[in-house]
């Protein structure tokens, strides 16, 4: 019989967010029960309860960035114990058959991986995301989270940390390369963090210089304000790899000048809207304009114990659940350094 | 005192080309004169020297795939000798000095490669191109062809040999791999006989089938009439890497979704204006828009090494220097399978 769980979800695509109900699955042979402890709040979360990314079904929970702990096992479960401290993040299934999945890269899988939240699960249920007391997840899915990681900042890890870990890791990033950080918020911040932890010298580019001091701390050798009349065109040629954290459609030929050659501009973040290339901009100097979306099961581990290594944690305030709808305000004008935390206790 | 020698070449961007004269300058130490005896016609020669490519000085000679033996050498020249069969492609020196040039990437050189022709040259001259009797070349911009190669078709590869070897090299072509050729022109079918070679598995998409029995013979496995409703929809994650040659605006993001996850669309050739593409098409699957431009002098050897090993070469019709003009419009008109080679010994 399914497990009853308290939430935090919307019942409508224009709803304020409010306490409710929703059912975990039993524990299953290769599944395992978290007590969640904490939930970081991402700006998709934001776009899917809103209906923002396509029509979903109500009520829904969101939340893809969870720690806790766990508090049962499946028989079969060889991974986690009782007891463990555990990380759940934006998938928590795939087919498990495919070539995708046989070689360890679920979040290319054939038939998709199966979302966190909205996705149809294996047993026919939507999936409810991590703004809740509790999640049923299979164990292959289920990321150990280092203790020396400081447990109320770890969750934005799980989403904010792998999106930007695994495409500073794919494109080189280590000592002796440049790397622009294009946008410091959740995201951003944690690029920041990952690449000078990296090796590498960071850059960050941003509108304005509000979050100069921040970066520095972060470690970024320099802050440069986009804002600011022919900025980029200085930059010509700078940069190994540019890390593109905003969704607003900037003038990216401009960034690809800024690249070395055979540099690459990863985009993490993306408007709607097509942006125009130039293939010229590419084409002279080797480039290359990509994207990346999140990591492996494998990569998020080996992210987590990178971050362990280096005391990297993301930089959080923590909220109670009742002031969820005021974080989304918050978020949507920027107004958070640089990642919301629900504690799961108030739900 | 320069020598006067033979030339095709244009008096004006609307000029036809005719015979005329031009300078070649003394051999210095580090100079290697070369008798052509072969010379391309890339369609790049067109559009610069009907000033599509921006205004140009005239009188003008083009040609950058070039081929001859060596008649006198410089006092310091180790590399070649008189008498050697020899290549000039699109670059004929560097500052020798950037870190680029340094690291033997001439091609990314910090002051830009000296191009074959209409750039200004070391001396301050404008350089003319191979539609020439004879050239005068820093010996570290002259490659050895090898005799294996047959003689009057070798010199396309100069070009549309390097440009598609090096990103079938760089984004690691071989055994296992599948590669699709966007266009069989002069550059697309090197790009199909030069992946098969390295082992891929190799599709060609054109708009018609009218080169299909071709594709096939060059080694390809599948040709596909893009052409046809759905065609491309067929193809979902079918390649590692796509090299578009079309310098048409093709719509990429269908293109794009060819790829498998993490594969790369490659573009050697480009249409002036910007194209859209729905960067959602590149983060999913973690997906390159990449461009190419010819390739160092040290990968170039190593193409031309690598075509004589595999006795691969450039598919030719040899015309005499008077049919430049006509063979021009037979390119504009993709009338040619698949390069013209200008027999200079006619001009």
């Amino acid at each position: 019989m399914p497990t009853i769980v308290k939430a935090y979800g919307a019942h409508s695509a224009t709803d304020k967010l409010v306490p409710l109900e929703i059912e975990r699955r039993d524990v299953g042979p290769h599944d395992v029960m978290i007590a969640i402890r904490y939930a970081g709040v991402c700006h998709s979360d934001i776009h899917t309860i809103r209906g923002e990314w396509g029509p979903i079904a109500y009520p829904q929970v969101v939340g893809h960035e969870i720690v806790g702990e766990v508090t049962e096992i499946g028989a079969e479960v060889a991974s986690h114990s009782v007891g463990d401290r555990v990380g759940v993040g934006c998938m928590v299934n795939s087919c498990g058959q495919c070539s995708y999945c046989l070689d360890g890269n679920e979040h290319y899988c054939e038939k998709g991986a199966i979302d966190t939240y909205t996705a149809t699960d294996v047993d026919g249920t939507i999936t409810q995301g991590g703004y809740a007391t509790h999640v049923v997840v299979d164990e292959g899915f289920v990321l150990r989270m280092p203790e020396s990681i400081p447990y109320e900042q770890a969750a934005p890890l799980l989403c904010a940390g792998i999106t930007t870990y695994s495409p500073l890791a794919r494109w080189g990033t280590g000592p002796g390369t440049k790397v622009a950080v294009v946008g410091m918020g959740g995201l951003g911040h944690m690029a920041v963090k990952i690449a000078v932890a990296m090796g590498a010298d960071v850059t960050v580019l941003s509108r304005t210089l509000s979050k100069r001091d921040d970066a520095l701390a972060f470690g970024a050798t320099a802050h440069i304000a986009t804002g600011e009349e022919g900025a980029l065109r200085e930059l010509k040629r700078s940069f190994d790899l540019i890390i593109n954290t905003v969704s607003a459609p900037l003038d990216m030929n401009a960034y690809l000048a800024t690249l070395k050659p055979q540099g690459t501009l990863v985009n993490v973040g993306a408007p709607p809207e097509p942006l125009p290339v130039q293939v010229f901009s590419l084409i002279g100097g080797g480039k290359s304009f990509a994207g990346s979306n999140i990591g492996s099961i494998k990569e998020t581990q080996e992210m987590l114990d990178f971050c362990a290594e280096h005391s990297i944690a993301p930089e959080t305030e923590l909220i109670p659940a009742d002031a969820i709808n005021e974080a989304y305000d918050r978020v949507l004008s920027s107004d958070v350094r640089y990642r919301f935390v629900i504690d799961t206790a108030t739900i």
